[in-house]
């Protein structure tokens, strides 16, 4: 368990040497454009969090803690010091549970990385690509060892994003702040000590701190080992390292399988519903069926769902008891969609979650697992009155790659929240701002438009 | 392995309504005592630690950050905010390895701890008294989950200090802060989902990382809830907790046994090397043969000590790069305190480590494993040209409880360290004063103390 494999040595160099060799002209083009849509995406899901009870808690904490203006907290005409903002724009940005995914690594990865990016845009100047392909490459990091993280590791309760995000984090405050190759695996290193965050505090608001976290202590390790603080050169295959501690049977080879040829961000999944992303297939064949035969909630004896083994696992509760506890319900979500025809940050108050009319058809749902499905799969049956039985299977749900939300309607999403906080006006020069990215030569220009009184 | 078993109910509510419903005056006199020896050790350590080069990096940090002024730096002219100077003040304490131990969980229990409680006083009034027992029940929330936790999850590489301390710190500064039972378990909460830490770090500046983290996410912690944030209130026992993922076979109920009875701090050890605290017993045996003999390193052809199993295992390097990593070389300590006759700060410089008078004894040390042994246990041989053979038997390490540092020798090993960098004169005072510590109505002023130019 804690031999050193020969096929391992020297996976934490290449790592960081693909993060510090890459130069923006070798990045596709089509993965600059993903990251165009995380960047909309997270601001859109920022921006819905910005107001979320937490925030102002953290908030309060920062100043106690004496914490100056610095850098900009989203949505908020506030700032923080750099790392308090990356931990506060982390945990708005989860906080709906309404960020993206990577279905491969079950990272959200967006989350622990714009922060970043953003409260380092205050101190150092780069413009839109450099900020782009840094994101790519920190997007590629955490999916790259989130993933084999995730096949021995993620069913113990760690949440992966508080695991890997960090790793993300400092590969992207790493590469714009122009750390060298031995620095880069240091960066890596003090990121794997400060690697955290429990599947318990699902729930509760401490979920949301993992991605804050992440961001916080990717930023720290980039610039801690910048000012020559010292770490593990080797933190992913060291005998006592990363993988050995948290999932010794991995293949930490993987990490580097297909590396500079296949881009994670290329497979994002973008979510349509703010809930657990494995109760979304569920979902999509609610609002289907809903839609396809007008169902009348009153008419329903009996909703039954067909889903991968992880659902009941990470989205079982039964009763949750409030607005946060209901993204982890596929009982409430089923119950949601088929009342309000919608699973959106409206149907997770906690008012919702204990609605008379959401009650009486979530005692009505259930679920059952099928070991062969994948994780975007779903099959849902609505049975009614009348003895009339309505069926629907969903291959991938929406959002996921197979079945990806275009442009529009991702721009659609990011303004239902965006236009709430900043007006319809700024909110859409702001995503027009991001389409054409690469024109803008000062990225926190791009951050400071997410203040309402910009 | 994920069923939540029976027993274990209650368990974290039980160690929270310890905290939260202790008064001063229960706490035994001879913990307070204790307490203070704490402090005293603390101080030294710290200012012994705080010009090393890592505390620059933290500041450097710290400052680009934007962190401002409010909570003072030991040893430093310098002050940052609560969170980053609880996370400096507790690198410091930890960057010598001079630390203090216990011996039950492997925990260093200050250096997670004395700086939250430092951080605190800048922004709540409390007094010398109150700072003890606050102390006291941080000490025993963080050995308590320590001691069941080492048992089970040491081996797996995780860094006692960086995985318990937290807890600790939420304790003591919850304590302080006043919280209610649901919030003291929400605190441990936080804290549960903040733990990590490396023993791959070992050797490099990122192990003192780990107490400095721990003493700044029980502080965060702490506050956090104070604001209203919510977190699991069963973080202990819980099906995802922090037991069910770090030690799944650990019993948990034992973290509550004899509570309120026996004080953990009463078993405190006080390290008289600057090592890794399990070569200290192999280090006794070398001194005292030294002593006893008048030995000349050139007429030594071998050292044997027999140890404790996790000698090899933590300390086993054979050939250390630095002076941090000579800390984990019984090899380099056996050669150093055989040639130097001491193994304190000095014995590890980067040159100390290289020196060649060292090298040539280093080369003939070797270690044989005695399972039968304590941790504190070692027999030392030392064989001379002559053919001559001389051994020993360390029961107990020196600074344990069964052969413990007296008062005096305590303040001793503080004034060496503190005296260089306050002074005599200013660093007897702040001893005397903590000596008297009830009768200090303002605990910051004693933090105080500790800058150069007060």
């Amino acid at each position: 368990m804690m031999i050193e494999k020969q096929n391992h040595q020297g996976v934490t160099q290449k790592l960081a040497a693909f993060v510090v060799d890459a130069v923006e002209e070798t990045i596709p083009a089509e993965a600059m454009h993903a990251a165009k849509r995380c960047l909309i995406d997270w601001l859109g899901v920022a921006l819905g969090g910005s107001s979320h009870p937490g925030v102002d808690s953290l908030l309060q904490v920062a100043e106690a803690a004496g914490c100056r203006n610095a850098a900009p907290i989203v949505g908020r005409d506030r700032k923080t010091d750099l790392l308090n903002a990356a931990l506060i724009n982390g945990y708005m940005s989860h906080v709906l549970d309404y960020d993206d995914t990577n279905l491969e690594s079950f990272v959200h990865p967006s989350s622990p990385v714009w922060p970043a990016v953003a409260s380092l845009s205050t101190v150092v100047d780069f413009g839109g690509r450099e900020a782009l392909s840094a994101f790519v490459l920190g997007y590629e990091v955490e999916n790259r060892i989130g993933r084999v993280l995730f096949r021995h590791h993620e069913q113990r309760g760690w949440h992966m994003s508080g695991m890997v995000g960090g790793f993300g984090a400092a590969a992207a405050a790493g590469k714009i702040l122009g750390l060298d190759l031995s620095r880069m695996r240091q960066a890596f290193g003090v990121a794997a000590t400060y690697a955290s965050g429990l599947r318990e505090m699902f729930g509760t608001m401490s979920k949301s701190l993992h991605p804050g976290k992440a961001a916080m202590s990717g930023l720290f390790a980039a610039l801690l080992v910048r000012a020559g603080f010292t770490s593990s050169e080797n933190v992913l295959e060291a005998p006592r390292g990363f993988f050995a501690v948290n999932a010794d049977e991995a293949d930490i080879a993987e990490v580097l399988g297909g590396i500079g040829e296949k881009y994670g961000i290329l497979q994002n999944s973008v979510k349509p519903y703010s809930c657990g992303v494995v109760i979304h297939p569920t979902v999509d064949g609610i609002l289907a069926l809903r839609k396809r035969e007008n169902i009348r909630p009153r008419d329903v004896v009996r909703i039954e769902a067909e889903v991968h083994p992880m659902v009941p696992d990470v989205t079982g509760k039964k009763e949750p008891r409030t607005g946060i506890d209901g993204k982890f319900s596929i009982y409430h979500c089923m119950a949601a969609a088929l009342v309000d025809g919608a699973c959106g940050p409206d149907q997770f108050s906690d008012d919702r979650v204990h609605a008379a009319d959401i009650l009486s058809i979530r005692k009505l749902a259930s679920i059952k697992v099928n070991p062969g499905f994948r994780h975007a799969e779903a099959r849902v049956t609505i049975r009614l009155k009348a003895g009339k039985s309505l069926d629907v299977h969903i291959p991938h749900a929406s959002g996921t790659p197979e079945n990806p939300v275009t442009d529009e309607n991702l721009a659609g999403k990011y303004m239902s929240m965006a236009s709430k906080v900043l007006g319809a006006e700024k909110a859409r020069t702001l995503a027009d701002t991001i389409w054409k990215l690469e024109e803008i030569d000062d990225f926190k220009k791009v951050i400071a438009m997410t203040s309402p009184r910009a």
